[in-house]
């Protein structure tokens, strides 16, 4: 058994309407101090899979065929025994 | 000028409808090793902060408030320089 972390992130040079709204809120607050925020999608995945370098092709491929929208988004995983 | 990653996560008591729903679509489209997914939020927030010690407590406090719902959620986060 293997676990993935996945990180999903909007790309640098979109516009994340989310991470605006929730950096006015803050403002709102009084967390001033709160220059700019960028919200992602983290994912835990467990796989049923003992070969290392077969899960990481196989995680990329789920990556790029359903968990990021590769056109606006950027990722990242992380695999542990 | 520090820089917070938070996650957020369901906590594991708890039914994750999204995580399930991708589950399938993962089965549907051949990745049957993936026996389970969660799925939670990440944040990368810049803070205009100098002190480390404050500005833990502060983003402690914005988890608390406004980032997790910590009814159902659990959250933590890093901080660096």
């Amino acid at each position: 058994m293997m676990k993935a972390r996945v990180y999903v992130t909007i790309k640098q040079s979109v516009l994340d309407p989310q991470g605006v709204a929730v950096q006015g809120a803050m403002h709102s607050m009084g967390f001033k101090e709160v220059e700019s925020v960028r919200i992602g999608k983290y994912m835990e995945i467990e796989l049923d899979s003992s070969d290392r370098f077969e899960a990481e092709a196989r995680v990329k491929a789920m990556c790029e065929k359903l968990l990021a929208n590769t056109v606006v988004e950027d990722y990242r995983f992380e695999l542990e025994d």
